[in-house]
């Protein structure tokens, strides 16, 4: 469907996805509402999952936690159900993908705590409202997204490095860059990093761990942010019996605008 | 102790508290490093209070959350022992104070889980920086708090009303408070009311629900700001079998300076 004949609400989009009408990545749908990854795990991991996400709030952005027995997301999204209101969804068992489906309520169980997590589409709209252009957004392309050497805080199970987000920034406009993703730390905030990828662990810029490659330009310097696949690949590594998340690119919606998530 | 003759950093002061040697409200104490209200629960209410303090981040702000098992809050107070690093504690069974004594290690178990969360201390400080006098300071008083028809988001067996502070500040000084306080989320943030009491259920500004009753004069507003009390009210109302805080006024001492939990 074309993103500019669909519905501009949030609420009327999760309505075409809940009826099997929307099957597409949600970057430019209902704009100017916040979009969130969705992590979904067992309630006896859910307190060490919830601790990790408050101590690496960078990656791990919360926007609402939904309550085991509970689908609705009360606070961001009233009425909605997160079996149906995902266009799609991965199934991991033991940290292994088994399955990617369109509609969750086969798998549903009452012990399953839902997270909904920050994620970059709205600091990328205040860059863009800043004057500050994204390649990526510009060639269609995935953010590039890399291994780090930096180490999140631990909880319980939950550990390892984080993943980070590049962008290719003018010189003249990082200090924008820094004040205009600043306001925004409930999805992903400020850089955790501005310029020398090898400090940070990373070997090669131009070849991205995930995501696509994106070119840096002579006078441009890459700029990192604390990237939403974190809490993904950690949880992951601890392996758990069960880990339900959106499919890349194919996030929940909530009735949130960006301005509900800024500061100042 | 004169206040004048104490060590100046917060790990040589909890060294005085932990020796016995300390036992006062620590207001004034240590400058500069982040002071903190201490709750501790048991493990089996350890998620529901976590995932409270997540949806009311105003008057829950974490600062750090050490899990069962574990005494020593490893990122705000390296060294540090939660049991006898706090100068006074209260020990309450279902709801009611039952004891308060100075070292915890008799109550202690190896399924209590202790929250660290911001007091007002720092972002007091950084008001008077700006030129804004504090009254209850000013008088040596404990600081108005109310109880308001403001509800919490609940989460789990936690509910309840929110609890504010009230400080009059000069009209003219209102705009430059809200510009200060909004740069400490960690330690209770901006506002949450300005103005008008009865919009928010206190029916006599005057008389305060607790703490000292402070006096508003011309040309003064009663700026409200979410207490800390709050989690501490909340909890209680619970009735949990066993919770531990510290007393009103002998707050944890963190190594972290106030510019630590600021944003911008």
């Amino acid at each position: 469907m074309q993103v500019s004949s669909l519905p501009k609400h949030a609420r009327e989009v999760r309505a075409l996805i809940r009826k099997g009408e929307l099957v597409q990545p949600t970057s430019g749908i209902a704009p100017g509402h916040v979009q969130t990854n969705l992590a979904i795990l067992p309630k006896d991991l859910a307190f060490d999952f919830l601790l990790f996400c408050q101590r690496n709030p960078k990656p791990c952005p919360l926007i609402e936690v939904v309550e085991a027995g509970n689908t609705e997301p009360k606070q961001t999204a009233p009425g909605a159900d997160l079996r149906t209101d995902t266009a799609k969804y991965r199934i991991f068992r033991h940290g292994k993908l088994v399955e990617e489906v369109t509609d969750l309520s086969d798998y549903w169980r009452d012990d399953l705590v839902s997270f909904l997590l920050g994620c970059s589409f709205s600091f990328e709209n205040a860059l863009i409202n800043a004057g500050i252009s994204l390649r990526h957004v510009e060639q269609n392309k995935n953010v590039a997204m890399f291994y780090t050497n930096i180490q999140t805080v631990p909880a319980g199970v939950f550990s390892g490095p984080m993943v980070v987000t590049m962008r290719p920034i003018p010189r003249d406009k990082i200090v924008k860059a820094v004040q205009v993703t600043s306001r925004f730390p409930g999805v992903h905030g400020a850089p955790i990093h501005i310029g020398d990828p090898a400090a940070i662990g990373i070997k090669d810029v131009t070849k991205s761990d995930l995501g696509d490659s994106i070119e840096i330009r002579d006078g441009e310097v890459p700029v990192f942010w604390a990237c939403g696949v974190t809490p993904q690949a950690v949880a992951m590594k601890s392996k758990p019996p069960l880990m339900i998340t959106h499919s890349p690119g194919y996030m929940f919606i909530t009735d949130l605008k960006d301005e509900d998530v800024s500061v100042l």
